[in-house]
């Protein structure tokens, strides 16, 4: 079909799913490149706005979203349509009054190149641009916010607290990490490799670390970086580690359920059998999701931008280069391959 | 030995653990009543109190102190040595300043007909006589204090709030289901009987009651009287009926732990397969222990005291007669045996 003048039909490349999964690691192959088309242009009467997506996160929950899940706040993604999820966009055609072209936005777009938007939406005006863009997939997007209302709002830490986060050098746990050691906690973190150890002690500033898969046990790890127990427990793991957590939580213990990305592919979640401590030690385990709290993204933006400038906070991404590699580098996740935040560059213009 | 004059040796029954019950529900057998006597005197100098035991009351929490249990509040009872627990006792002799003959308490004593007791004690002076004196067992006593804090503490309720509540029908599920009816809640509770349901329905004014044993699935039982999800778990039982419940709980729903009696026999306790839920659905879980909330008895007593009296709240209480039925009837708990809160009398003088 004609275009009118002014529309401009480009190749868009997508990320499909192709089938459900229903347990097992994902794989590339459980997705596809596809090649289709777009008109660069939000219709006129459609309130949409046109983004030409520049960075895609790949965030664990994903996972979740490739089955159906029971009871979960997330809905599946649909076999033969185009995956979804955060990433960093610019505007190139708005039919939307709060948006204009130009604008950089962060939020929930599509594993796409170029992406039609219907509110309702989830987006972020991006207005602090002397930060890397690829930020706003990580320190300053979903996953800061995570770690923080995780950690500040549900932990209820204070000075001196011992704190144990798990998946502790990925996108939100060495945030976490940093954080705690801020309000001056002590803080140790569990990595699946010697040279993640490494970064949290040396570049995150972690009071120790260690490498789960090198443990025989993971309850004699934490009593050996936990003599007198663990306050505070950043849960991104699950399973048997959160049996072990709890059997070295101190009385009056917090634990942030922030995610538990060891059961999400599994067909069945494994039995967790310490819970009757939660009594005996009086434990808050408390579930979160980030998107409960996005109204204090600007009072967080305003805590983090200063000290990321300043280089007081620290962040480590991993980034893929272009479309292409957005599976395999979801896919990484559950193998650990990424260290720090996994995204994937489109575009940087 | 001759006494001094003045000092009485009276004979004193006990209850002994004979050995630590590892798995399995206890037995009588597991028990023995040894016959010793006693000296009716506080010693001079040893500010301690001599106690004549009125009612003994029986607690799951007994259970795990059979055995030696991990990282518990609570201590193993001594093989060979007399067990403890919450009584109502009346002081018979005294060296302490704060206490008189004749003072009434209700608090840690043992199981045998006369106690001295030593301080530091858990011990609280029954100033109210005009009710039952065996409710400071239960409804006036720790038990009470338990569904109060729990529930009003624990559960942040509000009118409206959707409540379940196991082991409903016991010394502490009886009351949670009537403060929750109290602030205009909608609750419902599980226990072992048809006619304990009935109880539940009738007496205590629960909406709705399901016999657990008589249901193929809890999670359709559950599914039936909470069509909309269940906004507050009072969870006294664990294992199986938390993962139901955690698959029927609302978005932002809150569990009290109080209790997990289904696990107290075990060797290991089950696993639980649904804490993902906790993240998708925002709940928090939360354990806690009646003792570290003494400082609100005060407070309790003036909130409950009038509407006993008025039979606004009421309180069925399952008595045993004397020492030697005591072993049976702490034994019968983990049967279900008792129909309401069961206690031990042993004298009303
Ligand atoms: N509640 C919320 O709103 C919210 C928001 C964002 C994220 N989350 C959750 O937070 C957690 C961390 O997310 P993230 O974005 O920061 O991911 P990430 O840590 O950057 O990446 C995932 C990491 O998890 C570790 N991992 C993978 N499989 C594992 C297993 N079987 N056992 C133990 N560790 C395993 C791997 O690191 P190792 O090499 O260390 O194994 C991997 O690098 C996830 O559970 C996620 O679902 C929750
Ligand atoms: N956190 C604290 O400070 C605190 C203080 C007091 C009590 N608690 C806990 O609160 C709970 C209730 O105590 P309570 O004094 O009120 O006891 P209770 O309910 O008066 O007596 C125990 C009842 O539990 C039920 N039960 C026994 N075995 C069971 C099983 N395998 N599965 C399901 N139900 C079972 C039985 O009733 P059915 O006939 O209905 O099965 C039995 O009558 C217990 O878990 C206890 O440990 C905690």
């Amino acid at each position: 079909m004609a275009k009118p003048s002014g529309e401009v039909e480009v190749p868009n490349k997508q990320v499909i799913l192709k089938h459900h999964v229903v347990d097992g690691i994902p794989q590339e192959s459980d997705m596809e490149l596809r090649l289709t088309t777009i008109t660069l242009k939000a219709p006129s009467g459609s309130a949409s706005i046109l983004l030409k997506n520049l960075y895609l996160s790949c965030d664990p929950y994903m996972r979740l979203r490739m089955r159906h899940i029971q009871g979960s706040y997330a809905d599946s993604f649909v076999p033969g349509e185009v995956l979804y999820g955060y990433g960093v966009s610019r505007v190139v055609d708005s039919d939307h009054p709060d948006y204009k072209i130009g604008d950089l936005v962060w939020g929930i777009t599509k594993w796409e190149e170029y992406s039609l938007i219907k509110p309702p939406w989830q987006l972020f005006k991006i207005e602090d641009t002397d930060v890397p863009l690829s930020y706003y997939t990580g320190i300053l997007g979903m996953p800061g916010m995570t770690a923080y209302v995780g950690f500040h709002g549900i932990c209820s830490p204070k000075e001196g607290d011992k704190v144990f986060v798990s998946a502790a050098s990925g996108a939100v746990g060495q945030l976490v990490g940093q954080f705690a050691k801020l309000l001056g906690c002590y803080v140790v973190g569990s990595a699946g490799s010697n040279d993640k150890v490494e970064l949290l002690k040396t570049k995150f500033g972690f009071d120790d670390a260690f490498n789960y898969k090198g443990e025989e046990s993971i309850d004699a790890a934490l009593k050996r970086y936990f003599p007198e127990g663990i306050d505070i427990y950043f849960e991104n793991v699950g399973g048997k580690t959160l049996d072990a957590v709890l059997a070295n939580m101190k009385v009056h213990g917090r634990i942030a359920a922030c995610g538990m990305i060891s059961q999400y592919n599994l067909r069945e979640p494994e039995g967790v059998h310490n819970l009757m401590l939660l009594i005996a030690k009086r434990i808050r385990f408390e579930g979160f999701i980030v998107f409960d709290h996005y109204d204090k993204y600007p009072e967080f933006l305003k805590k983090v931008l200063g000290p990321i400038k300043e280089g007081k906070i620290i962040y480590l991404e991993d980034i893929a280069e272009g479309l292409e590699s957005a599976p395999a580098a979801l896919v990484g996740l559950f193998y650990g391959r990424n260290v720090g935040k996994q995204l994937v560059r489109l575009s940087t213009d």
